[in-house]
């Protein structure tokens, strides 16, 4: 039964972890958040003491490090005594906090790839670079790593490997990741932009018929009809997913869809045409070296300042078809978040709530010990059932439609 | 007789203006160059020697120089003996190469407004924030100072008056600059980014009424139908020109036209909503103050490696109108260069060209005699017909439709 959190990160994500961790603090003890910044962590606390989120009286503490210092991290997770980790930083510090976890025997969860600052869409499988590399020492320690409990990598795992357990053979996956919510801005992205946009810059992966694909980003657009939200046009992109469930279900065509607007296209090509989404230096006539990806970030609206207009629902769903009893069977599994209702409850924007919920879900089963696994795990490798049943009580819940989209719509245990 | 010419600056019209005065030095002499970058001055003598353009044995020389400071450019002028500064170089150093002028009594000769790097589109008019504070000076110590005198500003300033001077009463002077020529790049401007941005993103001036009225970039666009280059979209737009003209005749309402393509008005439209325009530092989130405008620059194509590949042509002109003999009279002063035909000539593209030539056929004027006013001048308070004569002869001649445009049409002087 592991005990106490320590939270890496101070971004949007992390504020939802934290205000999620304090209304579960029965389960997981003291709560720590640690980021370069203090203020940050602070500012975030501030913010779990004002909506009185901590479920009952406890420890709720602020502290500074550098996450690329592994020996800081391990340090931190000692004098804390956190034996759960939540990595909710950049993801450039996957590694360095990971090891700290396996230094310490803590366990580890995060939320999204590691990435190399100077490297963009590396070869897949994508997890393969980094994490897995870390695999047989993590159950050589018997230390508990779970990858990608975010909602996407994270959730949409749990949602496939929930399909597939439905069925006898599965043939494809297919998940789909909408936003029609709406932030007033000219144009912002809801994550860090500079992940945002290195998301989209690289070579479009994916897996069919047994093997990597490649297509260049917004080459395939398909109208997708889906719940609540109605028709919605997503373009084929890369996402990390997609690298752990083809690696899992090397029989299944596995592909990720997100949706955009025309403008915000138009602004991406722009950009992305100009250079201006490059993470290499580039000179100024004055002889300044300047990252200009680093500069359209400085630009951009942050992120959590979209949280308090930001208005509509988003819907990210798996799309599995396979065989049950020698017949096609198809099935879609989904969530629809709000993004008012998000705000209100932790001050956050709905993208923020979809990917900073499941993260705490996990860290409440490592704690219960069901999804204490004593080594490494990508979320599909793990029973998704006790994880929608958390999901479900802490903001997220499951449906599905059965005989695939605009099917019967149920709950996932309807 | 005043004789050798200094030229400030080595971009693309730099590149120009050497090459004219080379072919032209039996009138103007040595010929010096000087900018900040020593080597950028002797890749343009090495041009001129490439194209063997000296029209008869003489001085060719670079130096280098920091035209911010303007005893260093005094210094150059008595080194050199310069009794001709054509000054070609960044925007925001007029101010200390006119004082050199004025402190050596050298001729000073200019092809757009001075600039503070740190305002964007002060009080109309222009010239009377910088320039004219010196026309008294100017006078009081016989200094020459032809302000303007490119193709826009500078020869659309000629035929204003040259109009003018064929009519009674003037009512109105639209000046429309067309660019019907294609670099083949994504995006690309055709001066220095930063200049050229930053004409955009201020308030549009314009005189009508006898008053200084405002209006936003790309609020108003009209389509005029020109000779050679056809009905091309413009849109009113703030210009040096403007400024002076409706000083000069304030009894006319002014107006400049840039023409613009659908796709130049979307990429200036995302970077400036975006920000990146601005000349305003920002910091990025690892604390480097940058100005998003110098990165934008930065990613651009150097306008002077569009050359190679510019095809088609470029159309500027005067529609003015007003009435003689008691009639409505109309004309349309106008100019058509060829890309092609300039970079086979200079190894420049032809906004570059049209731009270059004009300040040298001034400097002539100086040499000659007729234009060397010993005192503070705009292009229009200068008698137009010798200025034509020579841009006749070396490489930009006038043309007119009398009636307006789709009028008559024959060489001014026809």
């Amino acid at each position: 039964m592991k005990r106490n959190v320590l939270i890496i990160g101070a971004g949007g994500v992390a504020q939802v972890v934290a205000h999620k961790c304090a209304q579960n603090n029965d389960v997981l003890g003291d709560i720590h958040i640690a980021s370069r910044t203090l203020s940050k962590c602070e500012a975030i606390l501030e913010s779990v003491r004002e909506k009185a989120a901590m479920k009952q009286q406890g420890v709720l503490k602020a502290h500074q490090v550098d996450a690329m210092d592994s020996g800081a991290v391990a340090a931190l997770i000692r004098e804390t005594g956190a034996q759960i980790v939540i990595n909710v930083g950049s993801a450039f510090v996957n590694m360095t906090v990971l090891d700290a976890c396996i230094d310490t025997g803590a366990a580890y969860i995060d939320t999204a790839i590691h990435e190399d600052p100077t490297k963009i869409c590396e070869t897949p499988p994508w997890y393969g670079n980094y994490e897995w590399k870390k695999r047989d020492l993590c159950a050589e320690k018997g230390v508990t790593a779970i990858l990608g409990a975010g909602f996407d990598p994270g959730v949409v795992n749990a949602f496939a490997r929930f399909a597939i357990d439905m069925m006898d053979e599965v043939k494809s996956i297919d998940i789909v990741d909408i936003n029609a919510g709406s932030h007033g801005k000219y144009f912002a992205t809801n994550f860090d932009p500079e992940i945002n946009f290195r998301e989209f810059t690289g070579v479009v992966y994916y897996w069919e018929d047994q093997q990597w694909k490649e297509k260049k980003m917004f080459e395939t657009g398909h109208d997708w009809d889906l719940p609540v939200v109605g028709t919605q046009r997503a373009y084929q992109s890369g996402h990390d997913e997609v690298h752990s469930l083809a690696t899992n279900y090397p029989q299944a065509d596995v592909r990720f869809w997100m949706g955009f607007g025309e403008h915000y296209i138009n602004v991406f090509t722009v950009l992305q045409n100009l250079g201006l989404l490059s993470e290499q230096p580039v000179k100024t006539a004055e002889g300044q070296e300047v990252v200009p990806l680093k500069v359209v970030k400085a630009v951009l609206p942050d992120p959590s300042s979209l949280a308090p207009n930001y208005e509509g629902k988003t819907c990210i769903g798996d799309l599995v078809k396979g065989t049950k009893d020698g017949e096609d069977f198809e099935v879609f599994v989904y969530n629809v978040a709000d993004h008012k209702e998000a705000y209100n409850e932790v001050g956050s924007q709905g993208i923020s709530y979809t990917a900073g919920v499941p993260p705490v879900a996990a860290a409440m089963l490592i704690a219960s010990g069901d999804w204490d696994a004593g080594t490494m795990k990508n979320v599909e490798e793990l029973d998704p059932k006790p994880f929608f049943t958390i999901l479900d009580k802490i903001g997220l819940p499951t449906r599905m439609q059965i005989g695939g989209l605009g099917g019967e719509d149920k709950p996932w245990n309807g």
